[in-house]
């Protein structure tokens, strides 16, 4: 699944040159899309008008996803797990949206998703000359906070007070351009199609990220306004035939990030570091949540959602672990970045403005060591995965940071920023205590572990109690989980959170000093230094191979191109195509091979011959998953939900001969639509004129 | 805790030298300890009667431990977490030792160790040259096929029938010596005193592997022949003064396995492959035991020890992983080995004899990545800690390899290891259903998920059943639990395996070619061409460095020497002692820092300025908990119990500025037993003259 924050690293070592991409490699920007090479290598003519109606259908999720505008009045088509966590939150122990699918037959029925919005980019304003005006002589971290004002006051004077829309001003070549994202945004999206899960993720874990897979990894929703659908008439068309073997395609949709640009010594901390003590710690609450489901049918229903999302986290960075791990790959990074070197020493003019950023960056990685663990526990990765903790956490702040001007506030808090996290924080949601307790004790008990029991905010935070105990009195007497509650404490400000006995707001108060201590040390001497660094590498790399670069992923839109074909790996080839047939093939009546009742029934009526999934040389990463993938019509020929076991190396890199991604087609997303669910009027709606 | 497969590495790159070994570096052998380095450094003449004194009242436990006889009526001193299996297999529901302790007022009262043997080394024979000529001339799999039938012979020849004894040819030096272990064996060992596991893991995994430490990890067996407890005029002194500052120590005891030999390839492998591997895995079960313990009290009761294990190991290969995640570190192992390399190269004909072990073992890493997840899934980690499928896998080898002659069957069932292998199968043995199930659906579904649900072997495990309802159809269906089941197998042989329809005794024959063919691969590929190499890498160090060499541990008898000393880092001054008021300080009520209650009825009655833990520089590793630690006079002064954190990367290399041994003082014993758990007659026993 390629919901963001989970992207992709087994990937052999060809494509990681820092020089200009490889044939089908790179996630575009609309506004730097290699039109002449695509034209060149497919016959496809892509021009601005063809750009501007793929982007006017174009959605991003912000539960970290993608998707595509397919009818007049507002429908959105995109992957099951974009909005499983919806279907959950509309789910309780008698109703069961997740096992048993959500159908609607009439727009009634269709319900909001909580704390979801639906963007879609208007224009891309360059301001990197501002932001460098803006920055000019600082470093550490009176950079990191005159580029953050900069970027916030950039933001409101972009969008000002109009709640239509969500302005952004994204870094891209990490540095090497600021540019303004303007977005229309719709704050009230509602669920309309969602199958079963043991359809929408047929295979589970065991076959997530890999292929040839049989997954109806899809779902509508519908966004409304004023209580009534939007019109939509720059929608895209819905495609209902297969596509065919070695076809263009192209997906339009939101790469979350990728480490594409790391310097070889970043790598290395990444290797060594970073992402064994994130998969270490993942690991551990895989297996608290495996156990706690399997206490009962009802922990199990609760445990589902959540489990596949610390799972497919886990098979993500199993995959750039172990790309990383391979001294191959790593020798390639080694050698490209000595290409780079190399081009910049050979240019005396080049040199002196650049400078030795790569020195600068592998210095900082001692500080980045000494740091990590303070900064994860504390406050990249306080409180788990528990909202109750994250709800106090942003409350706290939200109340200390409101009370100073825009620019001088953490980022995150700036103005432009307030109203969607405000939605996230107020929207009435589900909170499973049980589920609570198992996070926060974890994370309570990581933390004790990995800093030690005689660390002073350790002490702060537990003083004499246990991470168990402390975890079953604070969710047992948090008010948190009220709206209401929250609404109050949003409103009260500093004030009410200063007056509040909430001991759930007490304990993120109690240990706000210590997190923000770890984040500003962490600006101070990693992430300033490594980000004014990382400026001078773009600026080498635009020196040395013009605009034929593309940057790192930032979730924000990209168009990526490739074709439809399968692959060859160790001797073995793997057809780009699975047809209905092969799921009644590999079902075995087990979890997670278990057919849906529908799905059974239904198997008569289905053509067995019907295109299900199938996959594609395009380049993307987590944060694709619902993006439409395109013909060379810019018609929907599927919908993004994975990539396949190499691609997970693309977090680093892209290797078009292995890297796939995976596609759930719309020949059997409208084939299922009618006759395993009878949706007859959404097909109808996907397929008017 | 030190429990053996558990070892330690954070430690500064300084002894990792192939050279002669470092002041307090090395486990030494009994027949060549550095007598005379240690009487130049210390002042101490070890001389052979010494020696031998120690020697004799050393004891290995078949638990992973080590001990040493204290009385003359067989009573041996050792670790509680050696015994801790024990005392939580005497334990039920209603009676709960690992809570509440085990103690004794008679000797009646003392019960038998399921599975238990402990062991006294009596000679070392060297044979060398006899392997050397029984393996001349071969590779690869015929290799190990020639040198494990030779080693078998040589056991069976070195110990006829006779019961009393066990033999164990022990390959030290990765092969540069093959030495006959001869040991008076005692299968009949009872418990005699545990105290609470409140009192001998205080602090629990936060405080595990750290100093300052506060535990009474001692427990007392008694070893017994003929239903009556043997004589033991051997025994050691008990010196029940504490320990001074610099005072000379002595840890004589069976350290489990070191890879301080492996060649910088292999150490890479260790970083890349083997190490992250185990160590997700091993979070995983982790969280799977921690959320199974909070069902309900019965359940943590029954997690409690699994808990403590899979703990223990996790922090000693986070340690282990991390060493090796040091740059520093490995440039330091690169440096070693290059010095090394250049001595050879510099004396033509060592380098003619020796050739390129390290480029051989280098050229065998490929096939070790490729070979590695099935000879872990399928056969060297099969069944995770599943007590019954390791029942009923060496049920079914054990039919299948007593019909050959001894030579030709897989060593571990050559004649000389079969009576201790029949001992720990059918000894009667709690077993936990509930845990069972967690075992091995864990690893079943491990086992589909690294070999993924297209492999053959994973087709021919699982069929159409999922790994979570296979664990549940086999743990209800199997009679393996039944003592008299698995001797009715034992005796009947491969006709009552072949003839059983038990499901677990199914499951194993039903998945042992494919693990044996794993095992084959690995030996042909994998470890038959690297102990070849490793043959003549430690001719290499006998050529360059004499006899000032010791080899990798090998859970056979070792002796250290050093002092007791406290330790520096990052500024920090660690002093080498603790006391009972340092006890009282620690507890906060909470667990793991919950005083048991005798512990807080005996306050008044404890001198608190009583030395309780100290740390020394000793060089150990897991294995050597246990180990009595002695003075000069070879007397008793406490237990060895654990490392320090920088201990941990002992394992690669010994840095004798930061590692330390953490030891439970005699001192602190003796009163407790007097003071607290009012154990007057073992008192009196232990100070008798």
């Amino acid at each position: 699944m390629l919901r963001q924050t989970l992207g992709g690293a087994l990937a052999a070592a060809i494509a990681l040159s820092a020089a200009p991409a490889l044939a089908d490699e790179g996630m575009w920007t609309f506004d730097n899309f290699p039109a002449a090479k695509v034209a060149q290598a497919y016959g496809v003519k892509t021009d601005q008008k063809w750009l501007d109606r793929v982007q006017a259908a174009s959605v991003r999720l912000t539960s970290g996803c993608s998707a595509s505008l397919v009818s007049k009045q507002g429908l959105v088509f995109t992957n099951h797990h974009c909005v499983v966590d919806c279907v959950q939150s509309l789910s309780d122990d008698k109703t069961d949206y997740v096992k048993d699918g959500f159908l609607t037959t009439a727009r009634t029925e269709e319900k909001k998703c909580a704390g979801m919005q639906a963007e879609v980019l208007v224009s891309i304003t360059d301001l990197t000359a501002d932001i460098g005006k803006a920055t000019a002589g600082k470093t550490g971290i009176d950079f990191v906070k005159a580029r953050d004002a900069a970027k916030g006051a950039a933001e409101t004077a972009a969008c000002g007070k109009d709640e239509a829309f969500r302005c952004q001003l994204v870094t891209l070549y990490r540095g090497g351009q600021y540019k303004l994202y303007k977005y229309r945004k719709y704050s009230d999206v509602r669920l309309v199609f969602a199958p079963e899960i043991a359809t929408a993720f047929f295979g589970g874990d065991p076959d997530n990220f890999n292929f040839p897979r049989f997954n109806l990894d899809t779902a509508f929703v519908r966004l409304y306004e004023n209580g009534k659908p939007i019109a939509s008439p720059q929608h895209l068309i819905w495609q209902s035939r297969a596509p065919k073997d070695g076809e263009v395609t192209f997906v339009s949709g939101n790469p979350g990030g990728t480490d594409r640009m790391l310097t070889v010594s970043q790598l290395q901390t990444q290797r060594d570091l970073a992402l064994p003590i994130g998969q270490l710690q993942r690991s551990e609450l895989r297996g608290r949540l495996i156990a706690f489901g399997e206490r009962d049918a009802e922990s199990k229903r609760i445990a589902t959602d959540p489990l596949f999302g610390v799972e497919n986290s886990f098979k993500v960075f199993y995959g750039r672990q172990f790309a990383l791990n391979d001294p191959a790959f790593m020798e390639a990074k080694r050698a490209a970045e000595a290409e780079l070197r190399a081009k910049v020493a050979a240019d005396p003019r080049l040199a002196a403005d650049i400078g030795d950023p790569w020195g600068e960056i592998a210095k900082v990685q001692g500080p980045y060591a000494d740091r990590f663990l303070r900064l994860r526990q504390l406050e990249s990765g306080a409180g788990s995965l528990s909202e109750l903790f994250l709800f106090a956490r942003e409350l706290v702040r939200a109340g200390q940071e409101r009370a100073k001007p825009s620019a001088e506030r953490l980022p995150e808090y700036g103005d432009a920023g307030l109203a969607l996290m405000a939605k996230q924080i107020l929207d009435e949601q589900p909170v499973d205590a049980a589920l609570e307790q198992l996070y926060l004790g974890f994370w309570l008990s990581k933390t004790r572990e990995y800093l030690t029991v005689d660390d002073a905010a350790v002490k702060q935070l537990l003083g004499k109690e246990s991470p168990e105990a402390m975890a079953a009195r604070l969710v047992a007497g948090t008010k948190l989980a009220d709206p209401a509650e929250r609404k109050r404490l949003w409103d009260g400000g500093l004030p009410a959170i200063l007056a509040s006995n909430d001991p759930m707001i007490q304990l993120a108060l109690r240990i706000d000093p210590a997190a923000r201590e770890a984040r500003t040390a962490w600006e101070t001497e990693v992430s300033g230094p490594t980000d004014r660094a990382a400026e001078r590498i773009a600026r080498a790399k635009f020196a040395a191979y013009g605009d034929a670069v593309y940057p790192d992923a930032t979730f924000t839109l990209r168009l990526s191109y490739g074709k439809v074909a399968g692959w060859t790996h160790r001797g073995v080839t793997i057809p780009p195509f699975t047809t209905f047939a092969g799921l009644y093939d590999r079902a075995t009546g087990a979890e997670p091979f278990q057919l849906a009742p529908r799905w059974v029934a239904a198997k008569d009526r289905l053509n067995p011959a019907t295109v299900y999934n199938f996959v594609t040389t395009n380049d993307i990463i987590g944060g694709n998953s619902g993006s439409p993938v395109l013909n060379a019509k810019a018609e929907i020929l599927g919908a993004a939900f994975d990539g396949n076991i190499h691609s997970l190396g693309g977090n680093y890199g892209y290797d078009g001969a292995i890297n796939r991604t995976v596609v759930v087609a719309t020949s059997a997303a409208t084939q299922a639509l009618e006759k395993v669910y009878g949706q007859t009027a959404l097909v109808k709606e996907l397929t008017a004129k």
